[in-house]
């Protein structure tokens, strides 16, 4: 299906993160044929007549501030539920070799080092894993803790005024996410955002895309409320029927639902949610919606939706749902699909935002004079129709 | 947007029953300006601008084998919530009009009439309503109870043979509702079946409606929990997700409880459900399914799914919704829906099996040389494509 | 079963609420027969049993700041479904003859009026009620919204501090519900408080119901969640599961979402519904909270609660489960009971804290000398036993 | 807190089914310190003060018709959650012990073993497990597959009838876990029934307790809906909620899902819990159940319930829960309690139906000249009681 340049590196921010993890783990099983491929879309068709890199040609390797050894840290996860003890068993060894393969992350908290510094260290190691491995392409994929919101400065707004900020040694202008995206771009490398940060998007950083010739995606990976809101919103618009609130309720445990409760880390992905509710519906409603931490919880998270709608004669209807799932391991097999497509978006000479990978995202890129598609039915055509592009 | 050829009559088999007193009912009401026409599809983009008859443009007749009269039939759907009191006091007399268009039903139980006078009997009965009431076309809708499936016959494989069977005074080779379908054709009449009865699907009568030209749709009208499956099971298809085991229950009061709890009525709709649900996964799963009678529930009906799923790695994890509907309210501005759009497909001229409807159905027609379409959002786009094709 | 002095008042505070106008109906259907009494207690053994007040010896009086007449406050009840019209119908001269004994209720910012004189005028017109009526008793309820947490102050921890802090003409040292206990109290009648305000929870007016002989019970009526909670809990207790997360979310429509909606009223009722949690568990655990104003719900209430709890083993399990209420048809069935019951302690010769009738409340009163009881079937037995005590 | 006389034998009826592995590896794991008691009563005040045998006095035997060995059976409850990795690693060599104690259960399908000739064999395993371990008591316990329901026999009606019966070679009056129970009395032996089945449940073996001076409890152990159930029932009857209808549906997988999914075997079950809702409620109610085969679902156990009740002026709510359990886990630490608990009735000398110990069964023994208890707080209250009067 593809030769050998088409070898592809995923290189994760966050590479020792819970779902950075469960992708390792679950890539090296599927390379083992230890475990079906369910989660993985470009396994099935029209996706898997793309010409995609297979398992074997992926190699990971990625950046982190944490120090915890890979299969360490798969430990919990297996515990969890998450991995089952049998495959983590089977890719201890190689989770040592990925973890041989990670390099330390960037973080303002951690020392001197001017972003310039950093971008340039990050830069390097990507470069360097390329020529090491003799990939043909990387993905650089965020999977790090969800950052505030950054405030917004002038800097952002164009690549020569970036630059000239990064020039101080001073300067701390961008969030390390987006320290990660110049890395990324400057190492001619494709990004993909799966968290709320801000990462890639910024005018100065896109353009920077566009310049280099480089596709980028995002953002945040949509992998349980939001999934179902972006396919039971449109049931309720295409039967007419009027839609008074959608009330939410989530409870994380982990690291995310820690991150999450704080207010400001939170308030990035309650807004998101909240917008691509209405855009959904054509008009705001009543969605009040909560993020709690309950540790005890562990990988699993629980949603549970209320929505209270009207029918013919103003008829009081409700439609309540509760989703249990474990979180990484909804996200890790769209990492790994998104590694995939990327890098052949990267063979077939794409450049800029990718838009119709909406699919994978709670808060996805808007199209070119278009608006932006939530409806997942429309957001699986598209998706569709940008593979059967790429060609085979 | 029409001329006055475009009068429509909506003539209901089960005219006293509640869904087509709730669809009168609300008929009369959006006729009066007194409701907004949530439910109703017909009433927003792209349906909205083909060429459909407008609200006042409707005229409602039926048949039926109870003599409880429209008004006092409303009463307990007051109560029940689905009708409110303020549009019952304002449509009252409306109810009373309707009642004296509907004509006495046809039921092998009330007597010595013969299948072929009952026959001609009904479509006198249609002929005569738009006469008198200057009807351009008529929509015949089955509304009645849900019988048990008919027992296949050799008389039912043509229309040469059914007609030799109908010279028999003394034969009943047709249910009740084929009956009715038979006098609506010969009355040249559009078809549509919102039950899972047996109408017009039999060889014999699909002959006889290509040889009148007049169009047909069905069968079963979606309005609950398998509107939800064909809304969701797309999605763990498109997430690559594998469905373990998709369990529901059923909990019904009302008439449609009492009906389907007897055991050989409720099989044909468990069997069209679990078949819908093997083709909407492509694959059969484990699906136990309940429909039980809960009279003190009323008009309300609840559905509960519980879906086992595995992803990534395994991982097990389950999705549960709880769909809390007005059974009546549901139906009802779906009814009216089908009764434009049939109407419309009239006057252009549209003759057999209108699939594109499938939108509407649990156990859609199968389009000529496809397979069957249970996944709602393409329904939907079908439904709009044919709609558009229309003309306006 | 009683004789003539044993007519009792039952006064409410915020007398045509949704609660109160809730409870004012339902008597006088309960009074004409029209309904059976589903949700009183004091209709059943052992309570039953008890010499109480039959519902024709209750004559309902009260204060309220609003001033729609308690017929036309009933109809939006009777559109929400709590009140059936065909009883609207009958109890609205009923309810014109009630509205006709409300009196203007107490504000701060309804004018200059100073606490004192508030007080007393309050205090004629409970004396004008008793004697008007010719009632042995009165029993004083009070079903306003709720309030903010009053401040605390000196003023309050003696009957001697207040009295000289109310001869101050601008003082404002009370809150409005504990100006109405007050009142209640120098008018020698019982009272009640089936919200979470202050009301008669302050040291000086303790102190004044213990002086003048007068008994008193609350406090927020525990008509949901809560009741739900002090049943469930003890389960877990008693079979040595540890919980480890109990999460609720509450969806409120009507005014008390709007009140509660509010942060610093929401905060009285969180704090002590958590406080109860941990005291039924013996521990405290993480249990998020939340309470989201639906306008569109109207009178009905939502509780989703999800409880995560450890078994043998340390397996993980949990129970959800959602609560859907019409919120005044709960509490006004229980505010009923209330007035039979106080009636009855007031004849017995009751004083001070009744905390046996905790069963009643979300917050219960401490009983002397001893731990406060949240477990529900504790409540009901020592409820039980209380009645039994009062003689028949 | 007990002397060497008090070593207690736990021996199984289905000691290698997963109930029986479950509790052993579970006892294995208390006696090593390796666990927190979760779920187990008799660790918590007040059981925990009578004396009662300690976790290291009991030893486990058990009959079983099966051969895979403990260890081996471990290994699939492990990869279902019920049995942590960390803890079957340290039982393992345990596990081996015990099933090195398991003998060969008695089933008719097995060949030509007469029911006497079973008996005494399972009988002399019995006093052969007692006088190798030096046992003071021994507490048989039938955890094996739910039986169906046998048939009616005069031979069952008493002792001497009973008797004369086995003495026919040829005679199969008994279900297996009858011929079990009658064997545990002829040893010595107290009996616990935690299925359904018929087990002691036989007025023949219940003299011949009587005549040995042996206690036995059942039946069926309570571990999810009924439990549920039988504390929330109560709720609504001390509220005068009037429940219109109680629906359910449960989804099993494990052995006990293919075993109930039998209609016969189920029958017993839907039978009992119908019954105790009615007793529970005072009166019949619409109560819909299903127990459906879900495989995928492995050791997990869901129930879906749906109560509809009608409050204050006929107000329409419900509550809904779901409960989802490892079914094992919960099983398996009230069978621990249930033998210290009746090695401690053994001690004292107790004799026949222990009716007291209702807190553990779904149709527990009637205590004489009296109705059944279903009503759990009054269940833990009464258990409490009867520890009490063991002494300390």
């Amino acid at each position: 299906m593809s030769d050998d340049t088409s070898r592809t590196g995923l290189w994760f921010i966050g590479a020792r993160g819970s779902v950075a993890t469960t992708a390792t783990a679950g890539l090296l099983a599927l390379q083992a044929g230890l475990i079906e491929p369910f989660g993985c879309v470009t396994e099935q068709a029209p996706l898997s007549e793309a010409d995609l890199p297979g398992w074997d040609q992926l190699v990971v390797g990625g950046h982190d501030v944490a120090s915890v050894p890979l299969d360490k840290r798969a430990e919990p996860l297996a515990e969890a539920g998450v991995l089952p003890h049998r495959v983590l068993a089977a890719v201890r060894d190689g989770l040592r070799e990925v973890d041989s393969h990670i390099r330390p992350g960037y973080s303002p908290s951690l020392g001197e080092e001017s972003q310039r510094s950093a971008a340039d260290r990050l830069a390097a190691d990507l470069r360097d894993f390329r020529s090491r491995h003799r990939l043909g392409r990387v993905v650089v994929v965020n999977v790090s803790s969800t950052e505030p919101p950054a405030p917004p400065a002038p800097e952002h707004a164009s690549l020569a005024a970036l630059e000239r900020a990064l020039d101080d040694p001073a300067s701390t202008v961008l969030p390390p996410s987006s320290v990660a995206a110049y890395a990324a771009l400057r190492a001619g490398c494709a990004f993909v955002d799966f968290t709320p940060s801000t990462g890639i998007f910024l005018p100065a950083l896109v353009e920077l895309a566009h310049q280099a010739g480089l596709p980028f995606a995002g953002r945040d990976g949509k992998t349980g409320e939001t999934l179902l809101r972006t396919v039971l919103a449109p049931m309720f618009t295409a039967r007419a029927l009027k839609v008074r609130a959608w009330a939410g309720t989530n409870l994380l445990g982990g690291g995310d639902g820690a991150t999450l409760q704080d207010a400001a880390n939170a308030s990035s992905k309650l807004e998101s949610k909240a917008r691509g509710l209405a855009q959904l519906l054509g008009e705001p409603v009543c969605a009040p919606l909560h993020i709690d931490n309950v540790p005890s919880l562990g990988e699993q998270k629980t949603a549970w939706d209320h929505v209270a709608f009207d029918g013919f004669l103003g008829a009081r209807m409700t439609l309540q749902f509760t989703w249990t799932g474990l979180d990484s391991a909804l996200a890790a097999p769209l990492v790994l699909d998104l590694a995939r497509l990327m890098s052949a978006a990267l063979a077939a000479g794409r450049s800029g935002a990718q838009s119709e990978l909406a699919f994978f995202f709670k808060d996805p890129l808007v199209p070119a004079g278009a608006e932006v598609e939530h409806r997942f039915a429309e957001q699986t055509a598209r998706l569709h129709a940008w593979a059967r592009g790429l060609g085979r």
